[in-house]
């Protein structure tokens, strides 16, 4: 499930992905984590009348996706998390499957570090998250 | 509980917060919403020969704590997230309580934007996220 | 998120209050923390034959919600509870859209204690609990 | 697990309980539930400086098992929960192992009503909670 590429072994466009249909379950779950019961989120009433007409995810959860794919698959084991810029371009409902990827961008040797591009696109194509990490593989 | 401030009550300088010790529920939990099963979070045996020496949080739990502050505090209901930058700069442990700020730093009166500093800091005011966050308050 | 008003600034009438969409979530993870395995929350074919129709939530989760806001807005940090009256007067079922509303309507100078009126309602308006708390504010 | 007394034999001094250690897990989920994150739940820095010196779990998680032994023991299913009074007499920290008690007080025949003493007490016989709860037996 883990895995543990070594940083000589990783290239430019190197790309790994993961997917999740969201639920309900992992929207509550994360709003109990951080406290985040902002409305739109966990009120289904209040979320009718916005213009996502339903609760949408926490946008820090497909950030999260992204971090679990640079995480566990690339680079993995041992990779040190700097840098993330993100961007949030559309939102995620409840039901949406999202698929997170990083692709590497950069590889800069003397420092053992890789720039990603981290995106998280649903089920339509649609671009939810565009962004690009930092980070060090040992 | 949530706040809905209004944005021409929103000054340059206006901060707020939030605080959670980190439990390894917490870790536990996100590792499960995510995936995120680098051992450096769930494996206390392969995290003893780290530098951390220990099982550390994820960094995205903790980005998680800003965008919380973000949505139930300032500018809390009626916020759309547009961008975050995060600088990963020190661990963050089971058993250490986070604080995390947002401090509003520049106003964009036409397009209704906020740019906010973001910060997280432990128990004994290391800094463990920096960062900075752009949001659309309605 | 968490406030702390002064016992000298809270007034009678003061009001506070949270919203929450119960969901399935919500209604097992109440089961799983206290062993409230009642057919009539975990057992949908049981519950079909109640006067309910459907599973239906955990009154005393209903209740943690005005808990909440008395620990986290009125009167929010450094509150002790000291009583709790409560009515269960209607169902709240999965999907329903629940508020829950403290309202000061007692001042106990010497004491630092307060009585609040604590009710909870739907998405209909009605009344699912009633009840009143007895609270010190240091 | 859930019992289903019939209200004819239920007597005046019958009794029923369930025992838990209660963990961080129980709090912090407790905390996501209801998003009551008061600083003495889950801020053990906090927690430190307040007379009880660590963290305490929400008075309302220990009148859930109240309300767990009503709902699945004493008088269980087919019980529709009434009212209930809680006085909340002592603190339950993490780790504690807490025992709700439900004892028949009143046995309303015509109504189908019984009116219990409901009490939580802790490993060292501390009377955390008490109170009195009515309940209807189908």
């Amino acid at each position: 499930m883990v895995q543990d590429i070594s940083f000589a072994d990783i290239k430019v466009s190197d790309k790994a992905s993961m997917t999740k249909t969201v639920s309900e379950y992992d929207v509550y779950t994360f709003a109990g984590l951080t406290g985040d019961f902002n409305p739109v989120h966990v009120n289904a009433e209040f979320a009718k009348n916005t213009m996502f007409k339903e609760r949408i995810a926490h946008g820090m959860l497909s950030a999260g996706f992204i971090s679990s794919v640079l995480g566990t698959t690339l680079p993995g084991a041992n990779t040190i998390y700097l840098k993330q810029e993100l961007s949030f371009k559309a939102p995620v409902k409840i039901g949406d499957t999202v698929t997170a990827t990083v692709e590497v961008i950069e590889k800069i040797e003397e420092k053992h570090r890789l720039i990603l591009r981290t995106t998280v696109i649903n089920q339509d194509g649609i671009l939810v998250v565009d962004g690009k990490a930092t980070v060090m593989k040992k």
